[in-house]
């Protein structure tokens, strides 16, 4: 294998593979990147066998040449050391030719590096994926629903299901539900393609994040196949693959009360921010729990009390207050990352009582949903 | 005590003090900041007994109104908590007032905070100095010359002395050195005030980076009084004042050789470039040793080598190369961090064999001065 690259380019994809190697891998094989030289151009991968990233560097775009390739042929490399290297080359073009006995030779300028090299057979084949129905969402979309949910997941192994996000494709939505058992954070969104049949899918949180790091901030489509234990996303130059969690994921929709006693509407950032004020005084081994209190005058107040340091209290900005009076504790982390994913907007709260979930949606929109278990204060 | 105050201003003043506040300490009392309204303004001091800072806030400034006090007192809160409280406040304007029982209210806009506070008369009194003789250097100067030279202290409590920076006043001349024995890092430059008799002082150097974290980087003069014990250092609105180290700092002149056998020019930015490439593949429990060669034809090369990764060259650029062939491994961190604060300039680097200490130096300028003792190879 011999080729020379466009140094921006190689680093552009060394980071964006990068995202699925992982140090602390049972495959030793797996710390390195497969790098492979074709007829077409460069293919980089990266696995850390949960998520595979394939990402292709093209011989040339735009009339511009990219890749010079001298001889096809594949590698792989410690992917720790060549990453450090290719981002501290000195000049904007990088050349990478293997010797025999799989030594690697790296140069740039008057740089050289010498990097023993693995054989590229040893590398496991990617999930083969039968392409049977492409689903298809703008990539800033999907960016955005991946935010508006995933941060909801557990983080704990004792229900494994509910380390995943929940996905539900039916009728041209998808309708995706992370938990935690303690709250809740459900958006849905029209997406193309597929054949209009029931899909579900329980995607790692671990494995969306990394995908949103990967994912420009644009509005071209992202393709999307789903299989029994696999799901593929497309992008331009990338493909991104993950494992699916296996077993049932909870009925959720019976979650969310119907029924409404108290109403709140609040302006999203400013209630924001007098949560985070009323939560600095909030005791830290129970949560930054914080206290709401609605009564009769209309008047609504945040507050908390560590008593050896002293108390919080804030007069909460409301829209509109409607129905009972009402005391109710929860946690101010919970209710920050809620609405935080609201972006700020109008914030509609609905609770059916102390002791009883409450819901936050935007003032007029049923495609976003947050809810939220309350604490119980002695 | 009870007084309005405009919040940036406050923000400054806390940000600045909490430089000296330590949540580890062994006086109580030390973990809060201490708060005086007076007829002049307001004065916010935090101290951890060996560093102690005290910010000025004048009631007006430029015809401006910043603080108005309606009652004088004094106060001590929680340091973490005071902090916290004042950045995220709501409105521009904050007011704080001591109730019965130590017992402060901070409001600001609908938000509200009770603090127990802690007895002003409790809190320990700031060093005296008798001001015999003050010094005066520009304030970006000082901060390069701290820059220059702290780095190279030692981080090892064996030789505590080796943790301070050596200050030494002579003739007009304010001369600094650090040194953890196997570097030594020198800067010189013109002071004025004081006696022109000798001063001394071995200042911590975690004083002197708490110190640079605060000053602005302008060219306002800066006042330096020298004691036995303290040091103080006076800005417009900032008293910093640090304990110095006990006993005698080993005498250093000697350290730096006289003569030379080899000579490089060398460009600063691309040397340094070379070095943080070739220490790719050095061996991290080796303290990333690179080895340099130059050899009769005039050719001067990195390298570093892991016989289990792979191997780095790098050919250097030279602009002159003079005197005896020379192999010499150095580590590349101490070589690295020489030539960051000679801040790319053309460096001039004198060698005088293998085994002894090697010198660089901006070319025509004795004002500065890194030693590095090289490391033996097997």
């Amino acid at each position: 294998m011999k080729f020379q690259i466009q140094r921006d380019r190689l680093v552009n994809g060394v980071n964006d593979v990068m995202k699925a190697v992982s140090s602390r891998t049972t495959i030793p094989i797996l710390t390195g990147i497969k790098i492979m030289a074709h007829e077409e151009g460069i293919t980089l991968t990266g696995s850390d066998s949960d998520i595979s990233i394939e990402y292709f560097i093209p011989k040339e775009e735009d009339g511009k040449e990219i890749v010079d390739i001298q001889q096809p042929g594949g590698i792989v490399l410690q992917a720790k050391f060549f990453e450090s290297i290719v981002k501290k080359l000195p000049m904007d073009t990088v050349e990478i030719e293997v010797h025999s006995h799989l030594q690697t030779v790296i140069r740039s300028g008057k740089s050289e590096f010498n990097l023993n090299g693995l054989d590229v057979s040893e590398y496991p084949h990617l999930p083969q994926i039968e392409e049977e129905s492409v689903l298809r969402i703008a990539t800033n979309l999907l960016k955005t629903m991946i935010r508006q949910t995933v941060f909801a997941v557990s983080t704990s192994e004792t229900r494994p299901i509910l380390t995943g996000v929940n996905w539900h494709i039916e009728n041209g939505d998808l309708n995706c539900v992370a938990t935690d058992s303690h709250r809740l954070a459900m958006r849905k969104a029209p997406i193309s393609g597929g054949t209009g049949e029931l899909r579900k899918a329980v995607i790692p949180g671990k494995s969306l994040n990394e995908l949103n790091k990967i994912l420009d901030d644009n509005s071209d489509e992202l393709e999307i196949v789903i299989t029994e234990s696999q799901i593929l996303f497309r992008a331009k130059h990338v493909l991104f693959f993950s494992r699916l969690l296996e077993g049932n994921y909870p009925d959720t929709s019976r979650l969310v009360p119907s029924d409404s006693k108290t109403t709140l509407t609040v302006g999203g950032k400013e209630f924001l921010q007098a949560i985070d004020r009323a939560s600095l005084l909030a005791r830290e081994d129970r949560n930054n729990v914080v206290k709401l209190s609605i009564t009769a005058d209309g008047s609504v107040e945040l507050s908390s009390n560590t008593p050896e340091i002293g108390k919080a209290v804030e007069e909460v900005p409301c829209e509109t207050i409607e129905g009972d009076d009402l005391n109710i504790s929860f946690s101010a982390k919970y209710m920050m990352d809620a609405l935080k994913v609201l972006e700020g907007a109008e914030t509609n709260i609905q609770f059916t009582g102390a002791m009883r979930p409450f819901v936050l949606r935007p003032t007029g929109d049923d495609s976003i949903l947050q809810l939220i278990t309350p604490v119980r204060t002695y």
